[in-house]
C-alpha cells in the first residue's frame, strides 16, 4: 500500500468522522450567514439548498455535482446538506422496522401565525420572528405538536414528509431512553461495572464505571472529540467504525466494539460531566448484550413498532453491522415528533402503555447539577444531563435531545408541547445555533401557553 | 496498489459479480439436496437455514460467523441464504417510498389443505407436496393469493413479514413494466433508436437498437453472462457498478452508465432473444432521461406509492447512486404480492387505475416466439419474452417475473392467483428450480381452479 493509498484512505477514514458529534470546527458564524471552512463562500439556507445546487441531479450527474462517501467531501459545507438525508446511499445501514402496525396520524390544527411569533436571539439587538428563524437555522424541516395535534409544520432542502434525516446525536437519546427501560426490567442494574456485563471492556476505562456514570456521561475517558486535533482519539474511532475496508497495513480496531476496548481512563469516574460519544457506544453495547439482540432490533420492539410510526428508521453499521449508537439514527420527521408525543404523555401512546412513566420521570428529574456545571457549557446554566438527555430544569421543565448540526427534539411539559426539528446547520455544534434556536422555542411555548 | 491490494478488489469486484442473473454454476442438484460449489458439504434448506447457522449473531459475532460484502464470501452458499435479507446493510441503498399512504390490508382466506396438493416433478418418479416444495426450493417465503385473498403464506429462513428480501431479476420486470408505461404516456417510443435518447451510447452496441428491442432482449450484444469465464464482460459490467472504491490503478468504467456505453454490437438486433441484464439497465437509464427522475423515485410514484405497500424498497446503487436496473430490487414478500395483485386485477387497486389496462394487455400477449426459441430454454418451449417479463403462453395464460435464485412472481389469470416467492436457492439459474416450481405452481392453480 503506498503512501497515495494510504492518503486516500485516511481521507476516507476523516469523511466517516463527521459522521461523530460535537465538533468544535471554527467556522466565522454571523448570524444566519455562515461561513464554509473550505472556502470564503457566505452561505444563506437559500443560496446552500441542495436543491438549488443540484447536487446529484442528472442521468448522471454533471462530475462537479456528484457526491460521494469515500472522497472525503460528503459532509462538506454545503454538499452535507444534500448528505444528511443520503445516509442510506451513501453507506451501509441497518433498519429500526416499524413493523406492519399502523401509522397513527398525525392530526392538524395549524396555526399559521406561529411564524410570527417573535423572540430576542441571545445577544442579538432586534428581535426575530419565527418564520426568520427557520433560515438562520438551517432548517431542513420543523414540527410543533400542541395538545398532540400538529400546529405547525415546514420542511425545506432535502427533506420532505417522506424521507429521513440524519438525527445524529439525537440518537444518543434513544439509546438512553432504552437504557432507562432496560433498568426498570431489571436487566441492567444502575450500581453495576460495565465488567460485569461486557468482560471485553475489562481493560478499558469503562471496565469501573458503573452503568448509571456511562449513561449520565460521568466517565473519566483519555478521549478527546476535538476534530482538530489530528491525534486526537476521535479519528481513531472513526477509522475503526469506518464500514469501507481497511488498508492492507491497518492495524488499529476494527469495529466499534474493539475500538472501546482501547480507550484509557483519565480521572475519575463519576465526578464531572463529559460529553463523548463513546459513552453511548457502550450503552449500545450493554444492551445488546443484556437483549441477545441489536440495538436497532431493541429500538425497533420496545419503541418504534408502538408509537405509529410511518416509516422505518434506520442506522449507520460498521463492518461487521454494529450500528453507530453515539449518532447513526436517520428517521422521518413526524415520526421523530410521534417518539416525542409518546414521552409528553408519559410513555403512552393511544391508551396503550410503551415506556413506564417512572423511567421518564427518572430522566426528567434530570442528572447531577454540579457535574455539568463542572463541563462549562456557559449558554446551558443550570442544565443537566441525565440517560443521554439534555434537561433544561427551566419552570417549563423541558427537556431535550440535541444533534450536532441544530437536530433538536425538545419536549415541553408545562406548553404541552413537542417540537421536532432536523437541520444542516453549517457550524458543527450546538453552541452556534442555540441563540437563535432555544429563545425560539421558549417564545412558541409561551405564546401557546398564553393562546389556551 | 500491489499485488496483494489487487487481488483483494478482485476479490471484491467478484463477490458483487453475484449480484446478478443468470449463473451457470455447474453443481452438484439432486433434488432436494444441493452440494455447495465451494465444499462437498450437501445442504438442505434446514441444515442451510441461517437463523440455524448463527450468521451474524453475538455482539461481536464469532469470526467465522461474520458475513462482509467486502471479503467476496457473502454470496457463496450456504452465507448467501443469510445476505438476501441484508443487501442494506451490506452496500449503499435508495429507498422506493411508499410515500404515507395507508397499507392495503392482506386479507386472509387460509387454505392449509394446499400443504397436500401434489405435483409431479419434473423427471421424477414419484410426486411432491406443495409442503415439501417448500424446503426444496430453499424457500424464504411465499404467499398465495387467490381472489385476491391470502389464502397461503410461509416463511423460513431470515425472511419475515416485516422484512426485505433480494428480488434480483424480478426487478426487471419492474423496470420493464415502468417501460411501457412510459410507452403508453408518449413519454417513450418503442421503434425509436437508443441514440436518440441517449446520445452517450451513440458509439455503442446499443445505439441502433429500438426501444423495443431493449425492453424484449432482442438485442445483438458482444457481452457474455458466463461466470465461470474470468474474461467474460460481466465481471466489468460487475467492478463498473461496485458501489467501494476503486483500485488507484483501476482504468475500467466506474459507473453502470460507463459501462454501458464499453458494449459492442455482436450479430444483428431484432433477431432473437438474448436474456442480458444489461438491456435493463439501459432501460432503466432511458426511464430516467425520459422522466428525469431516478428509477426509485420513478417506481415509486407510479407504482410503489399506489399498490397499498406496508414498506419501502429499496434498490442497491454503484458508486454514483445510480439503482441496479437489472437486479438490485429489495422488497417485502407481501408488497410483491399486492404488486401482482395489480397486475392481475388488470392494473387496479381498489377503484383506483395504477396502470392502463393496455399496457398490461400488452405484455400478456407476450414476445416473439421464434425469437425465444431460438434461445434454447430446453424446459420454457413455447414460452416467450415481452417487456422483461416471461410468458408462459400456457391455457391459463400465465406470465412471471423470475429471479436467479428461485425468486418468483407468478400471475395466472385464469384460475385468479398470484403466487410470489422469494428463495435462495444454492444453484443460480431458474433451471435448477424449476422442475419443483413450475409443475407445483400449476397444479395449486388447478386445484383452485376446481375447487371455484
Amino acid at each position: 500500500m503506498n503512501i497515495r493509498s494510504k492518503g486516500i484512505l485516511f481521507t476516507l477514514f476523516l469523511s466517516v468522522c463527521l459522521l461523530a458529534m460535537s465538533l468544535n470546527l471554527s467556522t466565522k458564524a454571523v448570524a444566519n450567514e455562515q461561513t464554509s471552512p473550505s472556502s470564503d463562500v457566505v452561505w444563506t439556507a437559500e443560496t446552500s439548498n441542495p436543491n438549488v445546487l443540484g447536487w446529484m441531479k442528472g442521468f448522471p450527474p454533471p462530475p462537479d455535482k456528484i457526491i460521494r462517501f469515500d472522497n472525503g467531501s460528503y459532509f462538506e459545507f454545503p454538499q452535507m446538506r444534500w448528505s444528511v438525508c443520503h445516509f442510506q446511499q451513501l453507506m451501509p445501514t441497518q433498519s429500526v422496522s416499524r413493523k406492519l402496525f399502523g401509522a397513527v396520524p398525525l392530526e392538524k390544527n395549524e396555526l399559521p401565525e406561529l411564524n410570527q411569533v417573535t423572540f430576542m436571539p441571545w445577544d442579538a439587538t432586534k428581535p426575530m420572528t419565527w418564520e426568520q428563524a427557520f433560515s438562520a437555522n438551517f432548517t431542513d424541516g420543523i414540527v410543533v405538536l400542541h395538545h398532540g395535534k400538529m400546529v405547525y409544520e415546514k420542511f425545506s432542502g432535502c427533506l420532505t414528509p417522506a424521507n429521513r434525516h440524519a438525527a445524529m446525536s439525537l440518537t444518543k437519546s434513544f439509546v438512553g431512553l432504552l437504557g432507562e427501560m432496560l433498568i426498570a426490567e431489571n436487566k441492567l442494574q444502575e450500581d453495576r461495572l460495565i465488567k460485569d456485563y461486557i468482560p471485553e471492556l475489562a481493560n478499558s476505562a469503562f471496565a469501573d464505571a458503573s452503568v448509571r456514570q456511562v449513561m449520565d456521561m460521568t466517565t473519566g475517558l483519555d478521549y478527546s472529540e476535538d476534530y482538530a486535533d489530528p491525534n486526537a482519539e476521535v479519528w481513531q474511532h472513526a477509522a475503526a467504525g469506518n464500514p469501507l475496508p481497511k488498508p492492507k497495513d491497518y492495524t488499529g480496531p476494527r469495529t466499534y466494539f474493539e475500538f472501546l476496548q482501547t480507550v484509557k481512563k483519565k480521572g475519575e469516574h463519576g465526578r464531572s460531566f463529559g460529553y463523548k460519544t463513546i459513552n453511548t457506544d457502550v450503552l449500545g453495547w450493554l444492551i445488546s448484550r443484556a437483549t441477545g439482540q441489536p440495538l436497532t432490533e431493541v429500538l425497533s420492539e420496545k419503541i418504534w413498532s408502538k408509537i405509529g410510526a410511518e416509516m422505518d428508521a434506520f442506522f449507520t453499521v460498521d463492518s461487521i453491522g454494529t450500528p453507530f449508537a453515539g449518532g447513526g439514527l436517520n428517521a422521518g420527521l413526524h415520526d421523530l415528533a410521534r417518539f416525542g408525543q409518546m414521552l409528553l404523555n408519559n410513555g403512552m401512546v393511544a391508551n396503550q402503555r410503551v415506556v413506564p412513566e417512572a423511567v421518564i420521570a427518572n430522566i426528567r428529574q434530570g442528572g447531577d447539577l454540579q457535574a455539568f456545571a463542572q463541563a462549562g457549557y456557559s449558554s446551558l446554566k443550570g442544565w443537566s444531563y441525565r440517560s443521554m438527555w439534555w434537561i433544561t430544569h427551566n419552570q417549563h421543565g423541558a427537556f431535550m435531545a440535541r444533534g450536532v448540526h441544530g437536530q433538536s427534539l425538545y419536549i415541553d411539559p408545562a406548553a404541552d408541547m413537542v417540537i421536532a426539528r432536523f437541520a444542516s446547520y453549517p457550524v458543527a455544534g450546538n453552541a452556534a445555533n442555540d441563540p437563535t434556536t432555544l429563545p425560539a422555542y421558549e417564545a412558541i411555548a409561551d405564546y401557546l401557553l398564553k393562546r389556551d
